[in-house]
């Protein structure tokens, strides 16, 4: 990214708009020969694309395999590499844990522990959410702070929970005691940092209690932490780029990342119906909105092609509502792909579509990976989407005399 | 590159194969309308390419022409920007002389005194190898060692050899003594940096005896040196990518810089025939193959244009036998251009393949310089073709979560 000195130089606040469409895990591998874009009617979209100049970016570096933190950062102009979203946080932002800055968080799992401690299932047979939510309701019950340091716990789905310290001087540089295979003790609680051997030590004690617990309890009788981490210093969106951004989302975890920018979040319900509606509503409230369309990134992940295209068809009725509000730019992306193919996130770039009367045109006229390849604004890192995006909204002067 | 603590972090090892076949200098310039790789007849890489995405690269920066080290860093993941290699260790590399960690090596040059030490001939009238020969073995019987400091002695080709210094302490900060002009005197040996001073000294002394020894040995009765260099500390290729990887080459000294990265390197004859029966016979054995191919690079360098054809061609017919084994990936790319009408080495940006069953494709059905630039890898810098390698080969997990 450029640097932030420069951005808070050239970046100027105007009433121009810009939308961010962000479609989760849109790109995609072919499957019988055509990807999950290829194989969608989305006549509005292939529109949008023949106005507007195109092209494919990488999330974080050729070949790299993005979370949905570094994704997002980077494509709300944040460098993925300098920035990192620990998976403690990542998690607590997913169950819509609010957190604050000295918070210390980390990602639990309920696991199945031997006489002799020895954890014989990582996932304690992922027992069942209600099991996990009654677990961690006695948890909290049991232990509210440990040595003035206040304890939180909050399940997620089967075996998963997050649990959460908050108190004065914690300290994140903390190793993780899941062993990462069965047939082996958990690890020791270990800092990897002096400045954490207090906290390591409220963590100790915290492992001490819950296991006492939980001890009747099998085969949920042992807990293990990873991804120690507290909310990452990022500056916000609003100082850096001079933007009032809102966020449009239906799931926990993208709200709490766009928070994390400096984002307001608007109440989208459920539906992509929905979303466009509080796109419409809020419309004049702010400068730039990141809308943000999950299902194509879950049917990816469950490897069902025409699941991700049913939802690709159903957003594109809903691109002329946004052609009607006029913004000065549109862009259409991905945060990363998700083949239905590889039932997972990947590394191939993402296909990109800026519109805006500010920006020059190419021949694409289609949104598909193939098409967005061979647009005027080439292969790009995923970061420098910000900067373009602002600069076709006239929200940036000139570098330099 | 990618920092190499995320690589270590997210690169795994798993048992799929890559093959990276490097052909030297294989990009070039039209003569009569056609560039080298668009004058062969070659059916083989057409067709991969066809089945392949492409992309051009650029070894170490747009505009800048690569030596051999450069060239192969970028290809095997290391930045060349970061990681240099003095020409006294590629030197050493390229007549088979193995370094040890510490020892000091220098790029040596017989050249022509007058009475006055003046230095007339640069290059000794280019005298015959043999000659060069039996020098060295004079130089190498008189002067065993210097000051507890072991030295070694060995000829290249010509005028050139190499020298090196073995024991503790020694530091190559010393500036060249060759002046790059006839007419003066070879230039003093200096230290660039105090601890280096006594290294200075143990050189100087070499020099004064090795020109005592060569005194009646005109026109070969002086020595110059350049390039003071010691192996770089290059972190494996085991160690950050988790390969397991082998050299396939026929030449010394891209042994050498195979061996730097932690490759094993292979037997594998002199022709390309010898060097992919050496891939069959130790496929099993390792998970990344870089087999080299040089004639390219001498033909070009040569200004051999039909020479450097034929060659292609040559190789072209042993891409069967690739596609045979069935590696998850296969790359087929330059180290650098090596046009045979400019004769030498070029800045001009590799065509690049890159198959594999988890990539995607594009419309190039070509290997040639104008097909791969049109290519849905676009333009991108060498050294991530080792993530998009692994990536493809399913060899890194997600970065952030």
């Amino acid at each position: 990214m450029l640097p932030i000195e420069v951005l808070k130089e050239i970046t100027v606040k105007t009433p121009s708009k810009i939308v961010l469409l962000v479609i989760d895990g849109v790109g995609g591998l072919p499957v019988g020969g055509k990807t999950e874009l290829e194989a969608a009617h989305k006549p509005h979209l292939d529109e949008l694309a023949r106005r507007s100049i195109c092209g494919l970016t990488d999330p974080v570096y050729p070949g790299v395999t993005p979370g949905s933190g570094p994704g997002h950062l980077g494509l709300f102009g944040y460098d993925p590499l300098k920035y990192g979203i620990g998976r403690g946080v990542l998690e607590a932002l997913g169950i819509g844990m609010e957190l604050g800055a000295g918070d210390l968080v980390a990602r639990g799992n309920y696991a199945t522990a031997d006489p002799k401690g020895i954890i014989v299932d990582r996932r304690a047979g992922r027992i069942p959410t209600e099991k996990n939510k009654e677990l961690c309701e006695l948890l909290q019950r049991e232990i509210p702070e440990i040595e003035g340091i206040r304890v939180e716990i909050r399940p997620g789905k089967e075996h998963r929970f997050v649990v959460r310290f908050i108190g004065e001087g914690l300290d994140a540089r903390i190793e993780d005691t899941d062993p990462q295979k069965e047939g082996r003790h958990p690890r020791p609680v270990t800092p990897t940092h002096p400045d954490a051997s207090r906290t390591a030590e409220v963590v100790r004690a915290f492992l001490v209690k819950a296991h006492r617990v939980l001890k009747d309890y099998h085969p949920a009788n042992a807990i293990l932490l990873r991804g120690f981490s507290q909310l990452p210093a990022l500056p916000s969106m609003g100082e850096i780029f001079k933007l009032t951004p809102a966020c449009i989302a239906t799931y926990p975890m993208y709200k709490g990342l766009a928070r994390l920018v400096g984002m307001e979040v608007l109440e989208a319900g459920s539906t992509i119906e929905e979303e466009f509606a509080a796109l419409r509503e809020n419309y004049d409230r702010f400068d730039f909105f990141y809308l943000h369309v999950k299902q194509t990134d879950s049917f990816g992940e469950d490897g069902n092609f025409w699941g991700k295209v049913k939802v690709i068809e159903e957003l594109d009725q809903y691109i002329p509502q946004l052609l009607e509000l006029a913004p000065e730019v549109i862009t259409v992306t991905g945060d990363h792909s998700t083949p239905a193919l590889l039932r997972g996130h990947s590394w191939h770039p993402n296909p990109f579509i800026l519109y805006s009367p500010n920006e020059r045109t190419d021949d694409v006229d289609r949104f598909t990976e193939a098409a967005c390849a061979k647009g005027a604004l080439g292969r790009f890192p995923a970061v420098a989407a910000m900067t373009l995006m602002l600069a076709a909204a006239l929200k940036m002067e000139k570098f330099g005399a």
